[in-house]
């Protein structure tokens, strides 16, 4: 039997993996007049006159919504709403396992703009923050900036950052072992969807000055502005900055010390990292097949290499943001997550391999590591506060 | 300590009722595996071939939307979404301490009826059902009626028809001792609200035919059209069918047989009770003060008195219905709820007290009784199967 066979049996036999657990004693006459009529009436009393106590007397501070539209979920692509639910389950799964946070699945019918902002807008009384998944690019983007302006609760896009922090968080372990400075890095980046784009910003807040971005149009260039988007548009302060012309992904990364796939498979071969410089490192990210699988960029004598795998070194899983970040940002009651509080969760996770771990199959920890999500959830209540 | 303080104290230590469980193994790499990438992956495209299937691999058929504006909510009126959430809260725990379904609370930031009839449809991938709640009249019986037609799932308005079930299931057995036949009693109804409303419509499709109601206008009556919208038009059909001319409650209550309030607190007072038939039947459901109170009817020589409350005899209480008819629905994965399985439902909630059992102050079973969501759901299986 295989991995997809046994899912199936899996959640056949469970129905699915979540369930609504009571958490107040509601046994006899006296406990249902307390936690339901009339004792109630009370508390919604408390909330009327202040909505804030609905964090104190309701489970809203700990409720995140898990929102998709199934328009980009995983590496199947535009599924629609209900086949999207199992990973919305499993995503919520992870945030209670991990974290303890509660979400709720909410998969949307539509694939409209403003009416999945409508939604999340109309729920805000019940969530604590929001988890924005697999929705396509550029909707995605253009839907968590609106949200994070129009609603008074944190709005977190995984796809965009969860990536992005981990991808950073690798990064800076990784400069430790071949000595270099961010500025110092040439950087090439394929994809510029969802993952790439935060990828782009974050690693240029932190210092990364030496970014080359590549789309299905090639080099992210000035020179092409007709084939891009409002967004796209918005890289260009970040990429390209010295206004070169390669005329092809295996042109850009000649002399790169740092790739970093977040696009499709295949797209890398062994003579393109053969031509990066000496003390390179290759985040062959795309899922669940890399650019480059592990095994070819080592043996094309890559130095450093991630994948999204977990049975390589160095899983480069976004895991090992999200629980933290959000836990974090709930506990601390931040109505924002700010670019400072996900380079924080970046150092955070970085901090979990010490010196002496330190090694190219090791540069990144485990998402099963216990430490993490205290750890990163620390960072960011330290950050908010 | 009160029972409001103790509801306070309550909600702020367990801070909210309800959490979300994992009821899958997650503990390993393994685990992670199939309960979410790469095995969820499977799943996803079981679902995406037949949207069914969603009923097999996911929570999906289990899930309750209970959805409110806070428009109408307990005896509070028009609290708001966000102060609606504890009741919410307490609906759902319900549903999963007598019935086992797993049910989300949904506040809605809005009272427009497309919005909450748009929202309701783009959430359905994640429900098997909805409960709306504590909306205000005649708003939700459109929002109901609508939904029922526009979607593919069962929707339920408690409000309406938990009310109704169980007044018909109480009056079931009041029959049985006064010794009449449906179409032999006079009723009278104060109140055609939500509850109002379902209720006369169910008493007249079981046989009686003989109904009065009366609203702040007075008697409802064909020569009071212009004071009507077209819910309360619709309701000309079933009540006053001899066009009576009662100037006052009070009035039309002389020789009633049956007097039921969903309206407010004292209306009825010892004289119009005394004015009633001999073997009389008092249901005053105004909550949490009913329209005349137990004791002060038993004064007035009523035969048989019924309140919403948990302190006297007779507690005419909607949690006899809503968790085993949805159970049954669910159960039978009807889609949507007939007049039938809610008559089924008052027939079976009337038949757990037997023959011997039954008097004036035993004519409905306690809520808590531990047979009955088994005996309604069975029984609302029945005719949907």
């Amino acid at each position: 039997m295989n991995i997809y066979e046994e899912a199936l049996k899996l959640h056949k036999k469970y129905r699915g993996k979540l369930e609504i657990n009571v958490k107040v004693p509601c046994d006899t006459n006296e406990d249902l007049a307390l936690a339901y009529t009339p004792g109630v009436g009370a508390v919604c009393l408390e909330i009327e006159k202040d909505k804030e106590n609905a964090y104190i007397y309701t489970n809203k501070g700990n409720t995140i919504g898990v929102i998709s539209d199934g328009s980009a979920v995983l590496g199947l692509g535009n599924i629609g709403a209900q086949a999207a639910l199992p990973v919305m389950e499993g995503k919520a799964l992870l945030m209670k396992k991990f974290a303890n946070l509660d979400a709720i699945p909410l998969c949307i019918n539509t694939n409209d703009v403003e009416e999945i902002i409508s939604m999340c807008k109309l729920l805000e009384p019940n969530l604590a923050g929001i988890n924005l998944e697999d929705i396509s690019a550029p909707r995605c983007i253009e839907i968590e900036r609106r949200l994070i302006q129009e609603m008074n609760i944190p709005v977190f896009h995984d796809d965009q950052h969860g990536t992005a922090i981990v991808v950073l968080a690798t990064l800076i372990n990784c400069l430790k072992l071949i000595n270099k400075k961010p500025k110092e890095c040439k950087v090439v980046i394929s994809g510029t969807g969802a993952a790439g784009n935060s990828t782009i910003r974050m690693l240029y807040n932190y210092g990364f000055t030496n970014i080359y971005a590549f789309d299905r149009n090639g080099l992210l260039s000035n020179k092409k502005l007709d084939k891009y988007d409002k967004y796209k548009k918005e890289l260009l302060n970040y990429v390209n900055l010295d206004n070169k012309e390669y005329n092809s992904l295996k042109e850009g990364l000649v002399k790169a010390d740092i790739f970093i796939g977040v696009s499709a498979k295949g797209l890398v071969d062994i003579d393109m990292v053969k031509s990066m410089n000496e003390k390179n490192v290759v985040l062959a990210l795309a899922n669940p097949e890399p650019e480059i699988s592990y095994d070819d960029a080592k043996k094309a004598g890559a130095f450093i290499v991630g994948t999204g795998r977990s049975d390589r070194p160095n899983q480069v899983n976004n895991l090992l943001a999200f629980p933290g970040l959000l836990r974090g940002v709930l506990n601390a009651r931040a109505t924002k997550i700010t670019e400072e509080m996900k380079i924080a969760s970046s150092i955070a996770i970085a901090s979990l391999i010490n010196e002496e771990e330190l090694n190219t199959d090791y540069v990144i920890a485990s998402p099963l590591d216990k430490r993490v999500v205290e750890r990163v959830s620390k960072a960011v209540e330290e950050v908010a506060l």
